[in-house]
């Protein structure tokens, strides 16, 4: 269980949105995060004949290929060098605002449509370490499409492969199907994650279950978090596909268009697995809760039982231990005397500590009242 | 109780929402799921005078049958053949991601607009086994309805028969009527699943009521989990369904249109039954936990009086258990010498239990605060 | 107490949505419930100079006497007979869908707008019985008003009483306003419901405070249970008048819109009558809840501090009780031998108990921390 | 602390919306409440150059001063007379159903647009007493205003005041204005109301930090009454403010309507400030219950840890109480006949007794776990 | 810990919306707040070619530089002075309403537009002291922005100095950009006040994780407090903002309008921290709740099995502590007078207590059922 699981949910964010520049610095100002990896640069060039690569490009040669093929797909891993951000802004027409958000982690999922491109920024889960996000900008113009990564990734691995392969429908059209590509390469990153948190979930039930976790709480803690983050991110994605599928005036082609209303539907699915996966977090909650208070008042119970059959033995015991003088008058304690007197005595503490027990198991005390009968 | 019942939310839901492809692969790729079986084809070809059935027909029999009758109706069982799968959806000429959707279950409820067909999916549950689903397409365009299910059943079998008799409004109809039917038929299906939650919550409220459920905690569960899936089944088919009355734009005709509206009026009804199963669920594990709560005080309190009656008599034997030495003084204890002494000590003893016992009776504290009272 | 009452939500339900037909039947189909009464039609025919009344007419009269009135007003009673209401609804034109509804209890509350005619549908509370309540079917056209109710009532005795009196304005109106006249006898309907469950919660609400209602969780479940079956009924015959006063193209006249408007407050009135009765059975809940936990710990103090001011004493019993030997030394509990060695021991027993009772007090453990308080 | 105080929601609320009429009765009809006052009509006629008082008018008037200034404020208190409240409706031309809603109180907030005139229904608190409220009817037509309180007040004397100084806007003004400024003073009448509630959570709240108050959940009970009597009647004041600024088709002139949403603006700072209070209730609920939960518990654990400190003591005392006769053999309790047995016996009991005490306390139980460390 | 933070919600609510003038007053009335400074008057001209800076001016010289330069801003900072308020908006020809909203201090977040100027008001946190606001309103006309604040503070400054730069665009672009720029600056103050609630949020997160904190309720409280302050702050400041921001007929350009967005997108991201807050405070609360429960029982738990360890050993000492007679009969508890019957007696007592400790140790009662397990 590592320190971070610990945490509850404000440290759990991990990244908080934040300004880095001073209130009232010039809007659209680049502030490269601490730890940004420096930028590589890729490119990809195709029409339905052609297709030509480049790999570690130089910004320039951007403005080189554009408008030499039908698309240039521009894909950028590395935040971490402000004047590359802002040459790379400025010769593709960029908006100083839109170039601002891509290097200030992490924005809120959003499509925001300028004059002659379209600017999305989302968040992407890292594989395998589900509540690590990573962000992914796209911009799209006419001829271009610029992806802008914060890490390292073979994400983008198999639309680079389906792009080489000259039969799909991708090479014979426009940018906004390679935008469409991207975006849903990157809601179906999502899935994988999710069945991660599935599999944590089903395990967590079942240690449940055999009463067996004790750090439930805590684990439940950090799977919620997780639903808590992904969900924050895909709800305003969501919103952004949507609008971006509806408003197809003068980019998104109305084939494309159909597509995106697929990826949108797949939103929503995430969506719908994120409800549930809250509600299921919720239950186990309180049916761990359930579990450790029942546990306890059993405890106290048995406890309670133990000491309320001895007590009534005890005084018995008591009064047999007053010193009342049985010679002085043949009333007091004439049972110490008798022959048969202690043995009637042990009979009788017997006799009373199982009239107790008979009368505690009618009641239906003595078993555990609810996990024993569960099991049967 | 099986085993699956004492799973929660997570884990019940059987059936995940996921990408059988790997991110980033081709839209509309076909994957079939692993336990899928082989599709078995039945054409129903009707107009107002002639029928024809045609079983286990072959792909290559739609592509000759289609556009002879007014309608002709595809109804595949099984999803198991990915080139049966592809070869149907040209030959009708259906949309790839539309047929994905087909195959990768389970799907969320939706209705689609194409630009000549129109595609409907939606989840059945199978009578008897109110938790387990199947998923039911149905593809509609102006002279052909596809309807593909996964398991055989007899669902459709009045809907047959219906066509069958040559009276009724069905075959003077066109294909849009037929849409309507099975989708009737399949809203219809939630009524006995319905009614059979219905009727496990009545003897959970039985038990309830007579204070002998044990297990119930596990069972309510059952239940709930059982009205979370449908609920997120129906909310959804209720929109589509709304969609699809509301928009009779090129494919719904009026008189249908007033038809679809009394389908959209019973998934209503269902939402408002699952509404309030929900609430009763929740109601009922308040009820439940109260009770245990209850109960388990009440032994408390119970073995509490006791211990509580006992401590002063055991205390007052104690007294007299004292070694004083009467003999030294006559204030050590002179009860120890009388004659009554004894006697007058039991009764003492008894006179404390009495005035005790009046005492906690007189404050209310020795009934059964809530139960007994109840049955009065 | 009735055995009902006892019962959560769900089977408290009474009346479930049903589908009587099994799935895939023909829609429209008239199923006739079990319990029905046999349907008994009277006929009030009226203008501004006529009026015309026929009980226990056949189904034929209907057709006689439609067009001859400005209005014909069919009120039938009883739901018993499936001829008479396919015949009924053929004479006036009425769609079968609508008129399967009609049959089909319990509907939802709402209005349908066909062709010709509006029907509207809702559910009518049995006064003195709160929790009863029975279906009322309304179909009004251009000439014609047919109300059809499950159970003989006098409830639409005053609305006759109106027509028969030559003065009032319904004589003069079409049949728009009987339309709402009836609707607004339905609602009236709740008021005298609103306030037997208010007395009820005011009754409920004594008895908390006086400490005494033992069996009141099931009462406020019984009280909360009408809330709810009311909700349910008002809420959509809400949405139902508001459409029905928005929509007046070619029926509801402008000057009877603005009564169906006072209709609409009603319907709000009622709602928010019933979201604060809502409000006060879960604070009566949560109150008496906080009652029940006070009283025990209450108890439970009052036991511990009994027990726990008699351990020292008995400790000091049980130390004078030890055998050791005061003859064989003088430290060996030489008190034993004391003169005033027995009161001085009494008198320290004493004096440990008035210490933990003062301080106890002290603590302000000894109150009753909450209740007595209260009363001052 | 008054018996009201002591009641919950469904009682408290005081005045139920209530028809007072039975079921089908002729809608329109005039029912005075019980307790209505005597109507007292007073009569302001102004325009820009003339202002005339007349006090204890008859109806008669009414129609006399009509249409000879720019604007007739007629101002009523007291709704006891059945035949006035007709004949005012009468002379003014208002419609039936509203002067039915003047009488019929309670009425919900509320603003309804006739032909010729706008009519406003609210609740008016009453200066200190903050959980009774008045309603308050106000009709505005083109040159005159109908104001109708249920009980005098000296609320609108300042608006009078107003309008005998010549200065203000409100002379040159038309009806509109004067609408206006009595719906700002019956908004404005709010405020003190709201500070009232304020300063009762503001002593609650010091009086649950100090731990003194007992009563604290019944008074906390009769502020959340307050603030949701407040809130049913603002909520709909709200919307109703909102419907009347939007809509100056005919009435409203477009400055009026300015100072209208100024109106608004308050109805939705009142809102914003019972929402508040509404939650800091809660807060305070919660709170109060920590406290009594956390004294109860200490109580309970202070009463165990005595109770556990002196079990060992008391079972070392019962060990040398037994009768083992230490002269059959030396193996028999010979500590009896120690000189130093009966002091080392009680330093035992000493040292288990301190021994269990630093236990306790290295453990941290003994320090009151919540209270005193928080006041360090 | 300030007595403040002891405060639950309402009290901390420091600013209550109040209407300092009585009901019925004239509305547009100025009243001063008690603790108002005296205003300070500074003004900046500026168009693209020059700029001019005026401190400490009197009210006359806004009329004499109106209309001289491009945008003339009025930077005043101080309530304290009805007369120079009502003449600076005189000057301007700013709403009466408007000006009174200024002084009227707290006012909800707004936009309102008015025939040639535009109102903005919202509440500014200050750094530092995070339940601590003041209020702002920003007026702009076509070639005059209005910025009036309640105290003195450097958030400006930065503005001015971009103002300086003769390089940015502030100096091209008319007032509509400059109002966006001291928008862009009030809205980037809340980033630091975030962040600050973050860190006392991930500290007392690192306190409950590690068990110590105690008044750790009342902090929390404290922070869901400002949390609460500062969304009720920034929702109306969304809505203020994307009405601006949409909303650009006649002032705000094209341009501006998408910084507009821009800072409506911070506004978004406030809020969603927000909320994220809020859920980590409910967190925290229900973890530090179950921390205290579970640690109260765990005392319990541990008191009540050294009690039931003593009980049964007490009662064998108890038994042997009788007084019969062993001389009377062979069956009066021989075993006093056996040789070894004291040891066997202790060595009975120490099976039973290990056979106790091994039973419950068995049972999983000893540990610390939740804690201890944890951090393994």
């Amino acid at each position: 269980m590592s320190k971070r699981h610990r945490r509850t949910g404000a440290s759990m964010m991990m990244r908080r949105y934040t300004q880095r520049a001073a209130p009232g610095t010039k809007p659209g100002t680049i502030h490269i995060p601490a730890d940004a990896l420096p930028p590589v640069i890729r490119i990809t060039c195709y029409d339905s004949e052609r297709i030509e690569h480049y790999q570690d490009c130089k910004v320039e040669l951007i403005q080189k290929l554009l408008g030499k093929h039908a698309v240039t797909w521009i894909d950028i891993v590395g935040l971490g060098d402000a004047e590359i951000v802002q040459r790379v802004g400025e010769s593709l027409g960029l908006h100083p605002l839109a170039m601002a958000d891509v290097v200030n982690v992490p924005q809120r999922s959003k499509v925001e449509h300028y004059r002659d491109h379209v600017f999305l920024v989302t968040q992407l889960p890292r594989l395998s370490q589900s509540s690590h996000v990573e962000q992914i900008s796209i911009f799209a113009g006419k001829d271009f499409v610029l992806s802008w990564r914060e890490r390292p990734s073979d994400c983008f691995d198999t639309v680079r492969a389906r792009i080489e392969e000259t039969g799909p429908v991708i090479r014979q059209s426009s940018s906004d199907y390679l935008l469409y590509a991207l975006l849903d390469t990157v809601i179906d990153t999502y899935f994988p994650t999710l069945e991660d948190i599935g599999d944590r979930l089903d395990l967590l039930d079942d240690e449940v279950s055999q009463g067996a976790a004790s750090d439930l709480v805590v684990r439940v803690h950090g799977v919620r978090h997780d639903v808590r983050l992904l969900r924050r991110i895909v709800w305003p994605l969501r919103e952004a596909v949507e609008m971006l599928s509806k408003n197809h005036e003068w980019f998104i082609s109305k084939e494309t268009s159909i597509y995106l209303r697929d990826c949108h539907d797949h939103t929503v699915q995430i969506i719908d697995t994120l409800e549930n996966y809250r509600e299921a977090c919720a239950e186990l909650r309180d049916l761990y809760a359930t579990e450790i208070s029942n546990r306890l008042n059993e405890v106290m119970k048995v406890l309670t039982i133990i000491a309320t059959i001895f007590i009534p033995l005890s005084f018995i015991a008591g009064v047999y231990g007053m010193n009342f003088d049985p010679e002085v008058s043949d009333l007091n304690m004439p049972e110490l005397k008798w022959h048969w007197g202690y043995p009637i005595t042990l009979g009788l503490m017997l006799l009373v500590a199982v009239v107790q027990l008979m009368f505690f198991r009618w009641k239906g005390w003595l078993g555990k009242t609810t996990r024993k009968q569960e099991k049967t």
